[in-house]
């Protein structure tokens, strides 16, 4: 990604939000869990903006410690009172139906039917979000308030679901770039009717692929749309040969929120995505930055000590921590355009900087090269200096030692990065600095 | 030391503190010094409690740059006024006598006494502790106001010591663990009627050994009762071949007073003993923790550059700084048995969490382990996680990659070590951890 | 440099403070600049004090990435106005010619003759300095006042220089001691009539290497008297081959104003130079420490990554900070002989440090010597410890295990490296240290 896409690419970030926010739209609706239709029906409509390869990994498939599980499909889902009426219904929110429950259909005691209900008394308007993937459980969310209406002796439970064979449905989207080395941003396509976690990292990834896909990066990116999880770890084990390609990497959740933008720092602490992202961030004025810890979202996967991987995520409010959090209030209410904008806009300058963090070697490393007969430097000496560009011009040359990146050079200098970039690109024009070749 | 064990011990510190002290008092009116028979007197009480190794170096042994003493005894000293008053008199305090003053019996002027009469002016009713090791030389210790009261023109002094061939005498006591790695703890039993410095190290350390031989520790440990300096030389010289076993050290001095815990860190700064003490000290809201500094007690000899072993000291008040330190203030009264008990209880979380504190490898290191299937994890998903169980699990099984020590786990993660200890035997149970070898 | 040479030079600062203003007063009409007779003359008047060796490089000459330019040389510089006064007299100040002026005779109009006039309009009264090496110019420097009463249409501009085929002048003089190893300290002989930058550095390294001739120093010194930027670049190109012999280095310019001192960080950051430098500075009130930026003076060039010598640069108000630099008002009352010697004070101190900064091995490193049959310990122990000689003793003992210097364990005890430096030779004077080889 070269200055020019990158200036382009920012300055369209609101007209992009609103495309996002479009297709959060389309997406909501989706009854989606870790397997089944939903995933398919999902992915199909991401094929509209970049071409996916959709692979099915069949039930009873081994993954690493883990089975792929049975597939879960659902039409229907509701309780009837004693007069018939439906006081829940799936219809209206998918949420109502314990995710992966079993089917279900008789008659059952009030007393019998509390135990599979689930309410958030502190927050008593909201529907909680649940699953049950591997414990065959039925069960229903409600809100806490239409619980406490309930009173009649017997009630009729019906879950219209399937739970057979069948497969484990994901998304991957690969640009080639100019090296074999990638970067992978991943985002989770499994959770239903919620916005926030994650509709927002799936269309927010969506439309860096949809970007990176038209200019010829210099890494080469995958993009993955899988299942929280499992479709993390289905995807590593059928991958593993090639991990060791991947350098850097982002999980992409709840980047649509109006909280301020929380980067959780890879296992290593210190890799180049965690300077990368601490850069873009330092340039906020309210951000957090947080170390790794292993819970959260498929970083844990990446990041498991087998695998080890540079694994960031860019977040807004983190998971668990804003009160909508898995519950019917994570809506479409909830996420404005204006913050899947603006976290779009993190994504691509952390994209910048990592596309553009070079290493060079000074080719005249003995003393200063003279710069003035290269056109580089002032005419007339003596003044006080106040011009940046030279200033960065002598850090890059003294630095570029094969130890230092531009952003380690940005962040010694204290200069922004691409003022760096683009004086080393100056730098490289004349030769006086060269690509450092098998670090 | 398991969990049992330890918290077994721990519910029994008062009573251990009452135990203590009245060993301590036993052994107050003892006069000790670097050898003689004080030293021995010493040791056969502590035998009541241990079966110690008694120990006699001869007069003339070649420790490094030293040479074991001629033995030091005493039977009595005092001074006698013109009308043959005691005023001074070695059995009320044996602090009045000069340590290892040569023996002594003639009249004398008063102004020729006085270059022989110690006192602290600025602790005017204090007897001071003073010694003379290895400068043949006779002197009286006497409170200062007692010193003004003198007025004859002549006294008559008589100290009736001998300064003989014998030897150097000390108590060890070894406890056999599951593995001959050791952990040694070291008192010194050469100051007289002293109880900070050191009867209350002593104790401690008897009641220490006391408690790890009724179990089976894991480490193999040490104990030692020695004199200060000498002692520590005689017994290394003694011992070099076998150093190379100790992996962990403690001196135990000043533990009886009711100043705050005292922390001081081996010469290493960062050895597993320092991590120990340092998350014990933590969890108490006033306390110090202060860097190695060559001198003090035997961890000067312990941490010279030749052996360079890991020896931490934890004490309460530091030698040196409080008021009754090396003076006849330093008695039964300033010593109780809460602060022997308190001291006592962070001696033994530092030895639990040092005897538990293994670096595991996580056997599926790839991905996370399916914990669900094992009864490790929760069976609704989706809520928000307040399980620190949880968190534990992930966090070990995150960080047992062969670099990180379970402490170092609860303090990456926050979480405490018996909750880290307690769910690593869970996952060991399953085998999804295993030992590390050949570390 | 041993204690006795230390404290006989730091004893005559003051006169040597006198007497390096007094050489500054003579240097000060010289117009010097890159090349010609004015740094010939400065170098033979600094003969006077120094045996200088004198160094002639042809034009032409090639010094990696540059070349040695023609040799400039002025004898007169003014403009006349339509009266034939002069406005402006090089012969009044050296200043008023943009340095490496081209020759020029002739009228011109106002309006032409402005964009050839530089002045300082936010300093009205002080006189620009400027040069154009490497650009074939002409110009003049004037206050700005002067310059807006400037009226008639038509002025005649002559300047009497020349540019051609001659050489590059430098001085160079080296002080052999016990070791080959080299201490570098340079300064920059180009600048002409300024006092703070940088006739002060000038006349600073004159007087350190005529106190270092006249003892047998531990490293081996050299002092060069060079033009700034290309004498380095010209210097470090004919003496490649000898570089890896210079272990330190300073560049000593901007000594004489009355700032708090600075200084400014070897590329390296925490470089041998370095800890000698803070340690100096850390004993003074108000100073600062800056790390290493890659412009200024010939830091630049001896920190260039081909060659990374650990050059630091000692300074009281760093270049370009104050109002005066690069001015007419960077004159003799702007430089104090107070401030020369204070500087000259801390340059002494620095290589007082450097020089007696040494690795010993403790020759008895098990367990502590007995230092009291050696005269080195209070004969009654027992009291309370105040005796920093003593504690000085055990931190040398303890931490000369090779890999700690005298200056490393000064920092360490907090102990003042003068005393660690005096016991260290007690020790050494009894065996009890050996010298380090082989490092």
């Amino acid at each position: 990604m070269n200055t020019d896409d990158y200036n382009f690419i920012q300055k369209s970030t609101l007209s992009t939000g609103k495309e996002m926010y479009s297709l959060m739209k389309s997406l909501f609706p989706i009854c989606r869990s870790i397997t089944g239709n939903g995933v398919r029906e999902t992915l199909k409509i991401i094929q509209k903006y970049i071409p996916l390869t959709i692979h099915e990994i069949p039930t009873g498939t081994k993954a690493f410690d883990w089975t792929i599980p049975k597939e879960w499909n659902i039409d229907d889902g509701y309780i009837l009172d004693s007069n018939q009426n439906k006081i829940i219904d799936f219809k209206k929110s998918n949420l109502h139906v314990l995710n992966y429950s079993i089917p279900i259909d008789k008659k059952i005691t009030f007393s019998k039917l509390k135990e599979h209900i689930h309410t958030l008394p502190e927050q008593p308007d909201a529907i909680p979000y649940l699953t049950s993937y591997y414990n065959e459980e039925w069960g229903f969310c409600m809100s806490h308030n239409d619980f406490l209406k309930l009173s009649d002796e017997e009630y009729h439970v019906v879950i219209k679901s399937t739970l057979e064979d069948g497969s484990l449905t994901y998304g991957e989207y690969y640009v080639k770039g100019k090296i074999q080395d990638e970067f992978v941003l991943t985002c989770y396509v499994c959770h239903p009717s919620l916005c926030n976690d994650n509709l927002s990292g799936t269309v927010l990834i969506t439309f860096i692929a949809k970007l990176l896909s038209k200019i010829k990066p210099y890494y080469s990116y995958r993009f993955l749309f899988i299942p929280e999880t499992i479709g993390a770890i289905a995807w590593l084990s059928k991958n593993e040969s090639n991990i060791k390609k991947i350098k850097h990497g982002l999980v992409a959740t709840c980047v649509g929120d109006p909280g301020d933008v929380t980067y959780k720092r890879s296992r290593h602490g210190n890799a180049e995505i965690d300077k990368a992202a601490e850069y873009v961030l330092k340039h906020i004025e309210k951000h957090s930055i947080i170390d790794f810890f292993p819970s959260g979202s498929d970083e844990r996967q990446f990041s498991s000590p087998g695998f080890n991987l540079p694994f960031g995520s860019l977040m807004r409010t983190i998971y668990g921590v804003f009160p909508e959090y898995h519950t019917s209030l994570d809506d479409l209410n909830f996420v404005k355009e204006e913050f899947l904008a603006d976290s779009f806009s993190k994504y691509i300058e952390i994209i910048f900087v990592i596309e553009n963090n070079r290493k060079y070697l000074n080719t005249n490393p003995k003393c200063e090269p003279q710069l003035g007969k290269r056109g580089l430097y002032r005419m007339i000496g003596g003044q006080k200096q106040d011009g940046s560009d030279e200033m960065a011009l002598f850090w890059i040359l003294n630095l570029s030692d094969g130890d230092n990146s531009l952003l380690d050079i940005s962040n010694k200098s204290g200069l922004k990065f691409d003022l760096i970039k683009t004086l080393s690109d100056k730098l490289l024009s004349v030769n006086l600095l060269e690509e450092k070749t098998n670090d």
